[in-house]
């Protein structure tokens, strides 16, 4: 690499600012990327990011699929595709919606780069500067920032152990468009949620359905982690329900390989035309070598019996931080107890402000989110999210009894200091 | 599949449209669409689409390469990678411009999912709606429809057998101005264009940089095809001579292989953050499964053979085409002779409407795509783009045999009516 020249640092033009787009404003660099950086140095135990475990995934499989797609179809794998995706893919996926109850057709799945980028398509769709989009209180923090990025105003709606709350949608509905404000959709991530880690039972999914479809709303249904309930199965998915007033998004992130980047969102035929020309413009078509090599895996390897090894190695995780939040952290905290997922969201004493925290907890090997990302608005400043999809029950517990001690120290300062 | 259900089409809900943003009335299926859907027919001969030739590609070696990543490196390269992409492989692509004489730091490229996604990001950090984007007339076509995605005003400028006309550019920017409109950026592709297949020689590169640099437009410097030139070598990139105003994008879809989806910006450090922002944003991660397996293969392959290879392959097809286009086209046609890259741009007498004139051409066996698509404004009416990538030798004669057919019956047809 001796052809690459020391890097060239010139300053910016003086003016770059006013030559961005409006909407570049908001491009700035979250506290969160300087944390990420951190916790991934091999010293820290990281209950920050939200990694799928692939130690799970036999590698020699995965070598002969791919290895088997380039031999016999590598002018189809390495050519570009459709700019809606592969057919057969997309009937497979129309497969793998049904373990949760949905009856689709391919011809309305959209195939996308990971589900993010359908996040982002459906922004596109709808989003004009200013307009309204309902998301849990707290949500996902990638998809904050592509609301942002498309100058929605974030409302955030109540969750309580079961999830958003019915009478809080209704409210925020109301007090929105009471201020002459237009809500373009209900974004929710209903099972194994992110960053919370609960359920929505299926009472709830009806009674939001039936809100949103009276008050046209479109409801976005992000479901990552439906095929990842550990102790028994999630329920039907919300668009299994519905399939006029709901846009579902999945991903192939966990179940198989997030490496691949191969998400779809399945829409009401009347969105499809717009998403798929949406998509053209955004990155032309997916690729045909993951989206083949993920359609090969489905045909010809036991993806449920996969499945069953992904939930059995995140289950013993999940179990070892509960365990572990029991034994090493104090008892003002409260924590959700997940049935499926990644996450597990802690509660501290309101006066502890988990990001000032953060340098603490690193400093003990220990690194985490701290809950304000997961809020457009401020919120969560004594809230935390812990991931235990990825290090070893060991590691779990060696990270949560670290932070356990962090935490307790500090609410014996502050008290001490109220003391003196 | 029996689990499908029928499609269940039900009507869009009465006041949709409403419900969209403001730039979703822009998307609409283009009339390409459904060319490309017949043109894809094996009994057609296709000088359409823009497919490269993977003939050239040897597929054992390729599915060497992706089985040994998978063994040696499968757990990083199924997983989640970083927003800018994957360290070695930027290094690598800093080699690869090397080439074309630019000198640059990895740290200043970002990878994308096919150099689309770098346009489309670009766009989004630059225009606002109603924003002037100057283009070459004619342009690429996938380009006009981000730029229209991003309710951009497109103010083409005028090009000669050796590309944009500096002068031209002068006027075009005192003629915008004057109008009181903001200019965001000259969108250009100085190797064998697209849909032309000119070249833009040295000097005029060096013209055009300085009035863009003096104006304060940045200048996007679009360049697949740079490294297929038949011939001799293209002249040094644009952004060899200036880092500093140009943003340059690339891609592997053309010298290795475009189902991979593997593009690059390479921008002046002041709008990397940003870049980098909103790739997340839109997908989170490129897939680190493509990017890799370009990685390998640029470490261990003779992929500068390789290109060597393809530009053989392609040679040979545009010699076929010019030598084809001589024997059958009528004497008042005129046609460009690249240099390189897939394309040739061909001028028919202008009553002849080249939209029009499509469904015979289908019935004769051939498709190629009206002038009018590369065009924001409606010109074009009687131009068209020849592909000679994907076909052998022996259809190119055939199609543009029958093509040549169709073009002198409808230019008989005219004169004949004329005279009646």
């Amino acid at each position: 690499m001796s052809e690459i020249s020391t890097r060239h640092q010139t300053g910016a033009p003086q003016n770059l600012e006013q030559r961005f787009a409006a909407r570049a404003a908001g491009m700035q660099p979250s506290e969160i990327r300087a944390l990420f950086a951190v916790a991934s140095r091999p010293e820290i135990v990281s209950l920050a990011g939200g990694m799928p475990n692939l130690s799970a995934l036999p590698m020699k499989m995965m070598a002969s699929v791919v290895n088997d797609l380039i031999l016999t179809n590598g002018t189809e794998a390495l050519q570009y595709g459709s700019g809606q995706g592969h057919p057969k893919l997309r009937e497979q996926i129309c497969e793998v919606m049904a373990l949760e109850g949905i009856r689709a057709h391919p011809e309305d799945v959209v195939v996308t780069t990971g589900s993010q980028q359908a996040l982002d398509l459906i922004s596109r769709i709808f989003i004009d500067p200013g307009d309204v989009v309902l998301v849990e209180a707290p949500s996902y923090v990638g998809a904050l920032g592509t609301f942002h990025q498309y100058q929605a105003s974030v409302v955030h709606v109540s969750m309580d152990n079961d999830g958003l709350i019915p009478d809080a949608l209704r409210d925020a509905i109301k007090t929105t468009r009471a201020a002459g404000r237009k809500i373009k959709f209900l974004y929710l991530i209903p099972n194994y949620q992110n960053p919370t880690g609960v359920l929505l039972p299926a009472d709830r999914r009806t009674e939001i359905l039936d809100i949103c479809r009276k008050e046209e709303i479109f409801v976005v249904e992000d479901n990552p982690y439906g095929l990842l309930g550990f102790d028994r199965p999630s329920p039907n998915a919300m668009r299994a329900e519905d399939s006029e007033n709901v846009i579902y998004l999945g991903s192939f992130s966990k179940t198989i390989a997030s490496g691949l980047r191969v998400g779809w969102a399945l829409v009401p035929p009347s969105l499809k035309d717009k998403l798929v020309i949406a998509s053209e413009s955004s990155i032309l078509c997916p690729s045909n070598f993951s989206q083949m090599t993920i359609s090969n895996y489905l045909a010809d390897q036991p993806w449920r019996d996969q499945i069953a090894s992904f939930c059995e190695l995140y289950k013993v995780r999940r179990d070892a931080m509960l365990q572990a939040l029991e034994e090493h952290f104090p008892a003002s905290a409260t924590w959700t107890k997940p049935g499926g997922g990644f996450y597990v969201w802690v509660n501290l004493p309101p006066e502890i402000d988990t990001k000032l925290l953060v340098p603490k907890a690193i400093v003990a090997k220990v690194a985490y989110v701290p809950g304000t990302a997961f809020y457009a608005d401020g919120l969560g400043s004594w809230q935390l999210r812990l991931s235990f999809c990825h290090p070893t029950p060991e590691r779990i517990h060696q990270g949560v009894a670290a932070l356990g001690g962090v935490i307790k120290q500090e609410i014996e300062r502050r008290s001490s200091n109220k003391l003196n």
